[in-house]
């Protein structure tokens, strides 16, 4: 690797032949200055250090009276992991096994270096990387943030309604072995529903779901912008543009069919949008009562955690006990596991397909992935930056 | 790996240090335009698709109406693979499982999405890659060609004799792990025979087989074109121009010695010949009344597919029979197993010597491989194009 | 990877940023022109060839008439593996499995082709290249250096006193999963002994250590250079120079503490120095009557072999005898795996730390690393020449 291009994880001849969307073409790593949730809350337990890695950054949790911190998992003296063997002597501090390099948990300042009492390198000025965290709806979100920089609410990095006190979410955490990236298109695509044909969710659940839909010429999605310094997204109505086809035809012949017979059936959802950085919302799904949201958290440029949430309107404990206990008894098995599987080995067929990257050149897309091209444009506009090799450092 | 480098799988500073066979020391991937054998008839059932890769590229197969066709195996949405789950709706199609991308097996062409019916994007102009094949002597052979290239005989890429109606040849293919021009310089190597000197073969049929052969002031092989477009190689006829050895001699000294009593012993053979791209033929071998002809066909940088035929006169059925007994019962295990598979790990080994493609520069050869380097220099000067990683895509 | 950049293991980028060590830096396969301890005396028995591996370099040693010889592992003609299938028809001589080409052990001279009986390639011209040997200790010397270059005495590569008639030392091998030059930084760090707080050796056998020392203003190593053409290397007595601390304090607090009582305790070492090219002695060590001299020998890139040897005054037979015992039955348990097992595992966290090399550069190093400094700058000074892939071939 020459010099000048040590800091370009993809060849920069691809990203010449990429229009309107350069940044998102280079993001393998996700992009920098916004929250992402790596971890659920109920994972970071009091006193127990415990490890993630976020956009190629290995990361360290710890909780202290309740408080979520993240520092880098990197000593700065020899850029060993503190988790081989994490020691917190104190409460407030993470100790480094190998030399005693010691680090406050609240904002990574190294305080003293135990197996050097008064070095002169721990004069208050030197810090491993710490991150702001906050906890939302069982996740531990993390700002991926610049050193310094000014630190948005939460809220802009979410759908909205994720945040509301009256709705309940309950999250659902898994490695995907596919660049991030490609969780967004399987999830924003609204095509992709023919690898759902033989679903169960559907098939028991008293829904309908077609094969496809016919183009219009009419745009189904639009850009959407809640508030002053809200989530910003791209909200996709097809319903009303688009005519279902219930039935496949191949050179005129129809050679594959599902049913269409609507009486009385469950059509969903209505809209779904996806939000910068990497959100879904598909709203209501899977039932009248109950939205899902997702998110697709660049792990590293090979992998995403696919955090699903389902969520509900439920204020009171016993509202809460009750959707729990719905989604357990149902949802988890039909929608998120059941329905979903396929979407899983879907992203990964995709990795393989843009593996070196050509492909986001060489793609043949048709009408239904123009909201997809709108998300992609949009966050190139939007982002805080793309994550890149010497971000990890510094 | 910076962009003006990007298709070329070996370092330029290594080429422009070999002589006359530039082409040869670039063609890691194989030549493209040519005839390669890479799959048996047999593996390829009617309605059945399997996969099978051939320099570089993934290829899928079926056999309709019992003809074979052959697509690239990679849709051209999203660059998934067909064969995750392969969908064919009816009997000329191929259906992407992932949006219902519809491809005709003859020619490749799109003709339907499933999930968005009469999308612009079916207008007849888009096909996925397709490749015609031939079957012969139980193999399925495939032409790796340029798109709209013109398509030569495939007698022409087969040695003489190979495609003669009143010869039999039973095929047997594997899998080895070395790039193919190892299985080439084993093949047509006249003194790897070292390595055979304990053979059961030779032991325990009547035969006789030196330690190697005492160069000679004559040269032993010759270029040699059948006709006009027909196919091209180097014979070697080494035999009267050549000393056997029966002896190794050590710094003077006997250390090793084989049998040289010729009496009433079966010499073979007579002829050995390199074909382009990559067959070789063995004439007769290993009795008087048989041919082996192998192909080492590129699967991809580090491996090749080894075919080894056996072959006699056989015109009836009774006569083919009865070849496939004696070839079951006597040749399958003394010539292509026993003889044979010293040879595989000897091409695993140079694939060893050559990984950073430097042992092209630094080899030490000997008098014996000028029939190597007479090849080399042919099929550089006789090739349809070396392949490279751009064609793997367009 | 471009042709200019082809003999750099190390990104230029880098070592332009590390000052006065530049070589020690691009050293990762380590240095020309040196011995290195890299097989056992017993592993190497008479007439039964075995492989090792040094600074990248494949080899194969063979014992004949008691002597010692060693020659690349690879082929002139092929590059093949002799080791593949070794073959040696005469005691004196080594052949290739493939073609019979056939050398000489003592000086690696191509002398004869089995295949080829009076080759012109075997004009007495073309050897395999053959490595100077020498045994000591226990343990095989090799001189890993340039073709016809001059032979230094071992004397010059090893620690005082390690090769003195009147010692004995017992050596033991170890392959680690790091570059070797993280088991010489280990070695020499003089504060790393905070990992080794807990350790059994300490606790059983009487003995006392620090958690670490205070830093002070005055410099407690020295570079040392024995006599003409002796070794040179920096020796580190950094006990009278430094307060020991056995108490660990963070934040003004007292959180961890060490046993500080040295009624009737032994305290060692006296000195730790490092030797070029990668030797470290430590004296007396782990008993006021034992010495311990380890070797951190370049494998390959990203491993090393650990050769720690334990010696103590032994003339006789008797004395030689004594001393095994004691060392089978206390010290391989208490000191060499017991108290050295987690720097095994700490040079492997560094190989993680400093893996793709930036870490040369942001290294947050502190007052007790000096002296590894120092050992940096010294070798780079001293050295025969960075091993790079081009003397790999050749």
């Amino acid at each position: 690797m020459t010099s000048q291009h040590s800091d370009q994880l993809v060849n920069p001849a691809i990203l010449d032949q990429v229009h309107g969307w350069r940044d998102y073409a280079e993001a393998k790593l996700g992009f920098r200055n916004h929250w992402y949730p790596i971890i659920k809350s109920s994972e970071v337990e009091e006193g127990k250090p415990v490890t993630a890695m976020l956009c190629g950054e290995p990361l360290l949790f710890n909780r202290i009276d309740g408080v979520v911190h993240c520092v880098r998992d990197r000593c700065l003296h020899r850029g060993v992991k503190f988790s081989r063997k994490v020691e917190c002597h104190t409460k407030a501090t993470l100790t480094c096994w190998y030399h005693g390099y010691t680090y406050r948990w609240d904002d990574g300042k190294l305080v003293d270096i135990i197996a050097a009492p008064n070095s002169r390198v721990t004069n208050g000025k030197r810090a491993v990387r710490s991150f702001a965290t906050e906890e939302a709806q069982g996740l531990v979100f993390v700002y991926m943030g610049d050193r310094n920089g000014e630190i948005p609410p939460l809220s802009r990095d979410v759908p909205p309604g994720f945040l509301d006190a009256d709705k309940h979410f309950i999250p659902r955490t898994q490695v995907v072995n596919s660049n991030w990236r490609h969780g967004v298109e399987n999830g924003f695509d609204t095509t992709h529903i023919y690898i759902h044909r033989e679903s169960r969710l559907v098939q028991e659940n008293n829904m309908v779901l077609p094969l496809g839909f016919a183009p219009s010429e009419t745009k189904s999605f639009e850009l959407c912008e809640i508030g002053e310094g809200g989530p910003v997204g791209i909200v996709e109505t097809y319903g009303p543009h688009v005519v279902p086809a219930f039935e496949g035809v191949i050179e005129g012949e129809v050679a594959l069919r599902v049913s269409s017979d609507m009486e009385g059936k469950v059509v969903l959802p209505h809209t779904i949008s996806m939000w910068v950085p990497c959100a879904l919302k598909v709203d209501p799904w899977p039932a009248p009562h109950t939205t899902q949201i997702e998110f697709y958290v660049p792990i590293d440029a090979t992998r995403h955690l696919y955090v699903q949430t389902l969520g509900t309107a439920a204020s009171t404990e016993e509202e809460k006990r009750a959707f729990t206990h719905e989604y357990n008894n149902r949802w988890l098995h039909y929608a998120l596991d059941d329905f979903n599987g396929p979407d899983i080995w879907a992203r990964e067929a995709a990795e393989e397909g843009y593996a070196d990257d050509q492909q986001w050149v060489d793609e043949a897309l048709f009408e239904a992935d123009a909201n997809i091209i709108a998300f992609r444009r949009l966050i190139s506009d939007r982002n805080g930056g793309v994550q890149r090799p010497s971000d990890l450092r510094g």
